[in-house]
């Protein structure tokens, strides 16, 4: 058990040893294993945006093997994904990378203004499948947020029981918020709050951007100076907005760019802010395996590069 | 046990012995046993369409013996029917032929723009009634869409706690499609992404037109030159659409047509195309049961004349 | 047990024998014990119409205890009632005639297109009152059908597990349907076949009319030449919509007459087109009970005269 | 055990020794114990109205203890009040008084045309307090009537199953109503009889008006004749719907008046209609406890004073 | 155990000796133990107004650990907060002060009229992390309210079969009220009423205005001559309506403020009408620890002064 590991752990106190161990399953894992640092797999859009828009682009990603074994072979902390794509695979690769149970999805065959989420898993499928984590995702802002609050808790409460970690996709969207404002970095901060005091150990979401949303918010960051001018900037804040860094937020990969560099600069962002890590899924399956080893490796260069400054 | 069944059964890595049993007798019963293909008659018209409207055309399929009798002479792999049509002859049928329990029914006297369906039994009747699988419709794109997967996610977590199969029949229907879009090639494949996803062992779709509903697949489909211009080559795509094949994809008969040779084009276009069979109900009870029999055995040649590719 | 019973209890493989023992009880009780027909004393007007329009015709009639001593007198097969009703009177009148618990109830204070009912009692109540079944309303096309079916099944499968047999009274109604489409023979033949279904083992529906509501049965009606001119045509056809005569339908007496004749020409009707027997409210218990005990012993005589077609 | 109260227990032939046992104790404490007739204390208006509505007028009542004090030394039956008044006073007064837990309440900060309830109790906390029966609202006419009859149900169930009494407070109410009709005859008879149907054992209804609210109910009332032109005529016509006068109904007392002539009239007026006594809460504690008393004292001498033509 | 605090536990006689010593325990703590006199410092704006809101005045405050700090540094009676916060130190600070588990939750990301809020705690949850309370929010006003009173009843009969104790936040809100309503002495008193009739233990309101929001309230306090004219008065009122002073009610202190004098003026007139205490949150981690220490002692000084009338 590495020092980085061993502070991480300690930030979470009122947790069984049992999720202890499963969150040490996550963060020992694969090349970053033992720096702190958290590269994973997501691969939930063949049913949030269909199969076609997700796997055309790279035809053996049609096949649910194909993400097990790209995990595994570029080295993730975890593989995520539903129900069937976990089933799949499961067996096959049991023990070979721990796993993460997404629990609740959404399609695009519906355009809501306020979006919401069917559980589509649970507890007891994680535990019968091997997982280390249950993956949920709340939409605040949304009409349906204190209803996924509520659900979010109990499967929570009830991971938390049998010893499972707890991951929490925050996407602020609704009606409520400007198509800015789902990013702004007094959202995504607010977002990153929210899934912490709800209990999640695992905090995902996306990049913040320099919009400020909420007039009442944009008073303070004003009055108070909040350092949001560059995105290792932004990154930090969202961190300390999820407890002071004591707990674990990582950030999507956004949708597939042929640009590398962009990329990776986005990676340097999130390490110099204090980023524990990145969940990458568009730019992992939608190129080539050999292609995405690649990008993964660079990606997971900059992770293990230097200890991030919380976690040194 | 065939080479080609035990490919199949591989596929289902995180299912129990007992759920394996039970795929493993609906694929090795009546003509087509042990080929790896299916033709199952589904007998829910009574509650969807009303009875007249369903037997009329053939009075003696009032009666619920008569289905149960037809399935067993046509030598199919299995009969679906909702609760009161098993109930009807369960024990004078019992042991003859697979039974699958339609658990969800909606009838056609109210005309809703997001249909929906009502939950009319459960794993216990399945159990009772000796069935190997329960039957579950979903509607992607209606308003109830969550509420139905959530709903079919309870039943098929239950169902593969007691050993029960779980087929899905996945319906695009709703607002937000249009009419031609409830057989989209990209609408159908996405049906049955998501029922696979949603833990399905078996899909039923129907079968997809040239048809593309959403702008961003559109895009894909042109970009990546998705073959999709013959019945067989989209019925491959929907196919692969479900795990890339590792999951058993049917295909539904339709309404009830006087042209066997456009019927039988389907079917060949189907085993063509990699598709596990067929689930014709219609075109099997709205006929006198010789000529059914007839034209069932002549659907079964064509898929039991050579080893569809993917079973191979 | 006679033959006509015998039958009748064979068509009900699927249950267990405490219910067709329940279901025996029902058949074998009262002057029409035994012959397969069946004339029931249904009392739950008090809570669908309210006190005065009910009984103010006939005072007696307030009371609780009236109802079992009217049904007792006139050698009815059951008696039905909502709870308080049954409560009235269940110790006093213990073991004198089989009781059926109306289970779910709606008022007329307020008047909805689509109307639903309120779950009342449950199976426990039976059981304590020593009920040989329990009887639910639907009504099928009504916005509330869905939950309605999904309330009927979860009691139905309670009651059947409990060794008791499920009465379904299927009333169409709804803002979807005309006034005339309630009892039009398409629209009533459906109900029919949702209670069967549904899994009811009797199933109470009204005089169907000559009236076809629905666009796409008509042309059904019309192609294959249903004989429906007569009133006992009707009831044959409504009859075959339920499981071609293999579950009981009895038909409802309507609102309170007081031409007999027209009533008993009813009657006739019914028993000719293979109905299994009446259950007669307000034309019982809204008029003085010797007029009742009258009038039911007219209507059993016909149903006593000869067996009917189907249970010979 | 008086004659009078042997008779009335005589008619809940369907529950309980237990249930029967706590009926007995309401119908034998206090001045009116034996008689058959009831005053009990009622003290919701706190949570119905307010406490400076409720309370200002006579300040003591403020404290839960006074209205123990108030229902003892008035010799009262028994005293109802949501949980925590009830908590405010149960061990003080442990064995006192019978008690009724109101286990549903509403407020009066939002103006519903459609009232509904909250549950705010339950039988376990009925049965931790020492209660002899749980005490619930239902709103016949709201929107909300169904889901409240259920609820009823369910807790009623609950109840007698625990052996307590039902106390069913049945106030017409909701758009489909006039202001009128929430006390015409037509209608407080029936919600008499809707509340005797769903199985309460006593009924608390307002004292009825001479109007008649519904069009059908009015045609019967007319044609039949049915005496209602006096207060006791109507009274009686209530109980009479409550099967007969086998279930115990008693009478509200209103708004505090501050002509008791006018109120000893209606006590008359119920005792002469054959009603079973009084429920009186603001007329009880909006004045001083020495005219309560006295005001009491006169009501509790008209009940006392012969035996109701029911019991007798 | 002090005069005051034995007396203060004498009111809750209903309560078993579990929940008594829970409240004891928040009644012994701290500065102001054995007073009969709360401070509390609850911290749920994270959630409530977002983190930058509430932490970038003093960002210490972002890292959980501080408040559990400044809560014991200060002599606090306790600190609230909700699940994540209390995750965040109660190993850490296992047994150095007494926790309430705030569980629910709203967040304000949207802008309701009529606001809600989502349970993400439970009894479960306050028992593993070693609370003494678990603490409700309810919205009196809102059309949600009865859910929420629902709700809390369920919490609340929960938390007392596990011997915890039950704070309710009564805070009047929604479209029924003005933007005044929400603060009017008729309707804070209200509010406090109501929370006690739902067994609250402790009840945490706003400080009322002068404002008299219902029109059927004004006629009585105008009538009643109720004194509303000081801060004291209003205290002593709201006092009163929560059973005559025989629940505990503890005032909030409002939005940060930077006169101390105004806000100790407002802690001498709850202290001067006998209000149990204040919770303060934004005025205690808004400002620097030494600021907050030095206000916070002020504070107590207050309360500790003199007992107060009602507890002497």
């Amino acid at each position: 058990m590495t020092p980085a590991v061993k502070e991480i752990l300690s930030w979470y106190g009122a947790d069984s040893p049992g999720t202890l161990t499963n969150l040490a399953r996550l963060l020992n894992h694969g090349r970053l294993g033992g720096t702190g640092k958290l590269v994973i797999l997501p691969v939930d859009q063949g049913f949030e945006h269909g199969p076609a828009r997700s796997f055309a682009a790279n035809p053996p990603a049609y096949d649910p093997r194909y993400h097990f074994e790209l995990a595994i072979a570029a080295g993730c902390n975890a593989y995520a994904a539903p129900l069937g794509f976990l089933e799949g695979g499961a067996r096959d690769f049991a023990g070979d990378i721990p796993l993460i149970l997404k629990i609740n999805d959404n399609d695009s065959l519906r355009d809501d203004k306020d979006p919401n989420q069917a559980l589509t898993g649970g507890v007891r499928d994680a535990l019968r499948l091997g997982c280390c984590a249950v993956g949920f995702t709340i939409y605040p802002g949304s009409i349906h947020e204190l209803a996924l609050y509520e659900q979010l808790r109990l499967c929570a409460a009830e991971a938390k029981r049998h010893g499972l970690a707890v991951v929490v996709w925050s996407y602020p969207r609704g009606a409520a918020l400007s198509k800015d404002g789902e990013t702004a970095v007094d959202v995504i901060g607010y977002a990153a709050q929210i899934a912490a005091q709800l209990g999640a150990h695992i905090i995902k979401v996306k990049l913040p951007s320099r919009h400020v949303e909420q007039e009442a918010a944009r008073k303070v960051y004003d009055d108070k100076q909040i350092p949001i001018a560059t995105q290792a900037e932004r990154v930090r804040h969202v961190v300390d907005c999820a407890f002071a860094g004591r707990r674990i937020v990582i950030f999507s990969g956004g949708a597939a760019v042929f640009d590398n560099d962009k990329l990776l600069d986005e990676i340097r962002a999130i390490h110099a802010g204090g980023g524990f890590g990145s969940i990458i899924g568009r730019n992992s399956f939608q190129r080539s395996k050999a292609e995405a080893l690649t990008m993964l490796g660079a990606v997971m260069d900059i992770y293990a590069a230097a200890p991030a400054g919380k976690v040194s």
